[in-house]
């Protein structure tokens, strides 16, 4: 995703309204939804800059999924014709052979017209996309792809947690992940005033969550800590300064920037964020926001690699799986 | 100041180069320069949005002048025909009887196209604009308007420290006053970058040069510190994220932090700072930086009255003066 517009997701008053995921199939482990988890067969195409697609880049490394799941990466800047693979010798995706995504997209339905957004699985074998559904492509890896987890993969959707991360995800998703976004492209201040007001009363509602626990749920990382961690890690290189979301910078919340620390110091965090990435992608494709494209040399980094002090809190980031091998 | 508009004002690299003051006649007290020094004679038009204007309300108000040169303030917001006298009843100045301070140009010189900007001294009498010259507006208040200075008045531009405040505030000027401009006005990310670089360079040194003395010249408050306190008290206001000035937030500068406060603290400055003025000023001006004209909810400003400590560095504000009454 990433890759909202302002018009045809703009409400009448201002707010921004985000389209749903057109492609839905899922792929099971016992086939019964059509589609069957078969290694060599998909491919997860995502961009390191949008925060939906980071959740299954983050997951995908956790779970050890490379060789049965390959991964390719898209430009963080998208042209008129949305993402494409640039960054590819020739400017094809080496396995799926197109040069945009929305290739796919058209190989599976001829008449589309939404929106081309990542994560999306695609059929190698096809070339049509499967699913966009980013919300149960990153599950979905967690629970249908389980019979090829690595050895020592962490459970990130535990069965008795989750009606908890479902609820704790929840408001997360609608004020925070969805609602920089509600801030930064909003075209009224009425929409733009409830968007803030949304996120940063739920951001400390967080930081009294997490004062006291290392992680959102239980006492390892979790599918709910993935989520929150894709928003916190762009704050203040993106979602600060450009969607206006100054409260405060994500360094001045204590408790959240030791959180998002500690997460970013652990194998699959830090290790999959590209800073470059994020920040090209959105003060370089926003021009309602950014006319200059003029991308911001701040702020300084350095900070995410300090002491964050969470390991007195106890818990265990892998529970008992163990890191991803570098 | 503080309406460039890009365009007439950006040179073939993307640069920001602002445009030279037009109207520089002086007012002296002993009338060699045909214009002088006359209680109720001036009338000096500001914004309180505006860094360059807020020199001389500053000083105009430490020096106790409000009773022989009068202050016109327009509206934060200007429209197609510039800055307007909104604020006042029947949206007229009730001194120059003006809507607009462009009428006070164009009686002074019907072919005027330039930029018309603030502060502004304006002739009572003629209703001809004088002077936008700021720099010189200000010096002239502290200099040449001394007979009417209020008993206990600072002496802002001493004699024996005028090489050296000029000194300090040249790369002032430059890479801080204008360098903000220079980074939030460049059309090209090279133009942008040396702004950048610029900014925070001299930030560091002035951090450097303030960390074991309390005022920038001299053992009291001087031309020089109220030219540095009118960017920095915009700085992560609006200049932050609007002009992409984002290594670090002001709040994140140690020294520069704790010195901004302790002028803000002072008679004469904080109560000169209107936040709504600044920012709705800024947000909703720049079309090219900010087409949605939505105007930041950010950043919390509570901490500008916080203990600053800087007393122990010794000096006096006012010198041998007096802070101005209330």
């Amino acid at each position: 995703m990433s890759g909202a517009q302002f018009g045809a997701e703009t409400s009448a008053g201002g707010e921004f309204v985000r389209q749903a995921n057109r492609f839905t199939d899922r792929i099971t482990e016992s086939g019964s939804s059509g589609r069957v988890v078969e290694p060599g067969r998909y491919r997860l195409v995502v961009s390191k800059a949008c925060p939906w697609a980071h959740r299954s880049i983050i997951v995908h490394r956790l779970l050890g999924l490379a060789d049965v799941l390959s991964v390719g990466v898209v430009d963080p800047i998208r042209d008129e014709r949305g993402w494409r693979f640039t960054l590819d010798p020739g400017g094809r995706d080496p396995v799926l052979g197109i040069e945009y995504l929305a290739e796919a997209y058209r190989a599976r339905d001829p008449e589309f017209t939404g929106r081309v957004t990542v994560p999306s699985v695609v059929d190698v074998r096809t070339g049509e996309v499967v699913t966009n559904d980013y919300p149960r492509i990153s599950l979905d890896l967690s629970t249908e792809w389980a019979a090829f987890h690595r050895p020592g993969a962490p459970d990130l959707y535990p069965t008795a947690a989750r009606a908890e991360i479902d609820e704790v995800v929840e408001p997360i998703f609608r004020k925070v992940n969805n609602g920089v976004y509600r801030a930064g492209f909003a075209t009224s201040q009425e929409a733009y005033d409830e968007a803030f007001a949304d996120l940063f009363g739920e951001l400390d509602r967080l930081s009294d969550r997490l004062a006291g626990r290392r992680y959102l749920v239980g006492e390892s990382i979790t599918e709910a800590d993935i989520r929150l961690f894709t928003t916190l890690v762009r704050f203040d290189a993106v979602y600060h300064g450009h969607f206006k979301c100054n409260r405060d910078k994500l360094t001045e919340l204590p408790v959240l920037w030791d959180y998002a620390r500690d997460l970013f110091q652990t194998p699959g965090f830090g290790d999959t964020v590209d800073f470059d990435h994020i920040k090209r992608h959105y003060y370089q494709t926003h021009d309602r926001i950014n006319p200059t494209r003029i991308v911001p040399a701040g702020p300084d980094l350095a900070g995410w690699h300090s002491p964050h002090g969470r390991e007195t809190l106890g818990g265990s980031p892998f529970g008992d799986g163990t890191p991803p091998p570098a």
